[in-house]
């Protein structure tokens, strides 16, 4: 690769494990020759003029001039009104669209196989506007925003998605026989997209159905698009699936290419600096990253290194049923990679 | 039993298979001498003055008078403006509380075993309260509504549920990271019914870690309470793991006594009338109702008969993996009921 083709990327290492399993995926993407050059940045929250919770402004010009990040977990703030760091990133750059692939992993064991799926969540408003109000003493109120806007850009980004990614279908996950107001835009936005792609199946099913038929057979969907809270939820839901927030990827991606992946996990204190860590759901949303900037056949590889390393069970971190350490994990996945080239 | 304690229950067959359900039900309660009989009523919603919605008149004066229903599954009305009879009917009778006990079967495989949890949803507010706007032309809000009367009410009725059926543990589940007030306030009601209840631990989890660990690993939850859209799922997420709403009972739960027990599946109108249904849902929850009129001998035969028909795999219907009729399946409980008395 020549220099000039070099691209700078924000690395957010986090807290806890995060710089350990920062450093494993640095390795790996080393030895990948991946054209990848890393700007390190620190993402605490500050308060700004008038007391408002930002992101540093270090981290901010990097993350508008490189585009796209990748980052390990950060850990909850526990003072109160403090904001969460990954809301907090995700309201910074807009990033409307959290895209979270499950994919089972052979190799891994868990009850279910040929999970292949893709949920798509409405990342901005929703359940997540942060309007709440005291009405009288002992009654609240939550409000739910949707808007047409939100909606159609998920909508469409979900199509967009399925084309790009040879994907068959979209399923709009709702409760409009319930919020018939909010869900009902939310799903006449979906039906409108997918009037305007129909090379793309779609159907639409409630969000308590999909919950169902998922743990009896979650080989049935495919791409599913929904309001925030049901994709905080079925997100997770499918991570169980196929092993838990430890292995599976996650994007959040705006517009003119801005994205952030991330791992979804915690930071794991009790483990931090113990050479114990899972690199996997960094590893697999760096991944995401090099396809989402065109570098496909870097990413692939390294995710047929990371599936073969798992699948062959000689190196495994301890959550993964092994009892390697992460470095040896790591150089594991590196020497498949070396051996690609 | 002597006819002086014959209570009387209010049966709504309901659509579709609804009334060859309630049929297999009343025979089982007949083979079991359950001392209960039986007052039919319909409920097809009408409309009283003004355009309110209401259930017909004779169906509450039942009701009323009854205080215990049985119910089976109510078509989904498709008229605009015309609501759900399930939330019609929680709403008329102040059913606050939803419980679904979802405990693996013996002989139907899924990918769990030894799932035995609870699920009580708070049933009247919430995500459920109705209210919705157009704040401008493209931004809709849904409200939902959490008050400190409906939160302490299902709270409390949790840790009795628990206390009276022996169940060593309580989890409230919510996303008060999120929405801080309005599941904020439900969870400070949980923390303090559970400082009444000593007795019973109590432990707070996210919804969507809920869900994760859920898939993962069901053996490791009790009785769970929450709001009411995070119960519709949860409780729908449950019911899949142990073999889907064909074979989950569910109770709606009120003040005083007043109960509805209900299957929660669909009509089925594709099998009515065809002597293929499963009457499983309808029977369990039946049982439930038994066992909430304090008649539990009736109730243990009856579930004891239920399951071990299925354990044994002889008669079963077709959803269950066999090939027998409803009433085939309906007479071979019966014969296994009468050899108990
Ligand atoms: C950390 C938390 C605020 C967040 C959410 O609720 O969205 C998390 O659960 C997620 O899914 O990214
Ligand atoms: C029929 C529908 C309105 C209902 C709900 O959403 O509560 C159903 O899903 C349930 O769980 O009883």
């Amino acid at each position: 690769c020549s220099a000039s083709q070099i691209q700078t990327v924000t690395l957010i290492p986090g807290d806890g494990i995060g710089p350990e399993i920062s450093d494993a995926v640095m390795k790996i993407f080393e030895a990948a020759k991946a054209p990848i050059q890393w700007e390190e940045r620190n993402v605490t929250a500050i308060q700004g003029p008038g007391g408002k919770w930002m992101i540093p402004p270090d981290a901010k010009e990097s993350m508008d001039r490189n585009k796209i990040g990748l980052k390990g977990p950060l850990k909850t703030p526990i003072a109160a009104g403090h904001p969460s760091m990954n809301l907090l990133l995700r309201k910074t750059f807009d990033l409307y669209a959290n895209v979270r692939p499950c994919v089972s992993i052979e190799g891994y064991k868990t009850p279910y196989t040929d999970v292949n799926l893709v949920t798509i969540r409405e990342n901005t408003e929703g359940e997540y506007s942060g309007i709440e109000h005291v009405i009288v003493d002992g009654v609240v109120q939550s409000i739910k925003l949707i808007t047409e806007q939100a909606s159609q850009r998920i909508a469409e980004y979900a199509f967009e998605y399925a084309r790009n990614n040879q994907r068959a279908s979209v399923t709009a996950v709702h409760k409009a026989n319930i919020m018939r107001m909010s869900d009902g835009l939310f799903l006449r936005k979906c039906r409108e997209a997918a009037e305007k792609h129909k090379d793309v199946k779609f159907t639409e099913m409630y969000l308590d159905t999909v919950c169902l038929n998922m743990v009896q057979d979650p080989t049935q969907f495919d791409v599913l698009v929904m309001p925030n809270l049901y994709g905080d939820i079925l997100s997770d839901l499918c991570a169980g699936l196929i092993g838990g927030l430890g292995v599976t990827p996650s994007g959040n991606i705006g517009a003119n290419g801005v994205a952030i992946f991330e791992s979804v996990h915690g930071t794991a204190p009790d483990i931090a600096g113990k050479d114990m860590a899972n690199p996997t759901a960094l590893l697999l949303s760096a991944v995401m990253m090099l396809r989402h900037m065109g570098l496909h056949s870097h990413g692939n590889n390294i995710e047929t290194a990371c599936f073969d390393t798992i699948r062959d069970k000689k190196v495994l971190t301890k959550d993964l049923g092994g009892n390697s350490k992460c470095s040896e994990f790591t150089e594991a996945i590196c020497q498949r990679v070396r051996d690609m080239n």
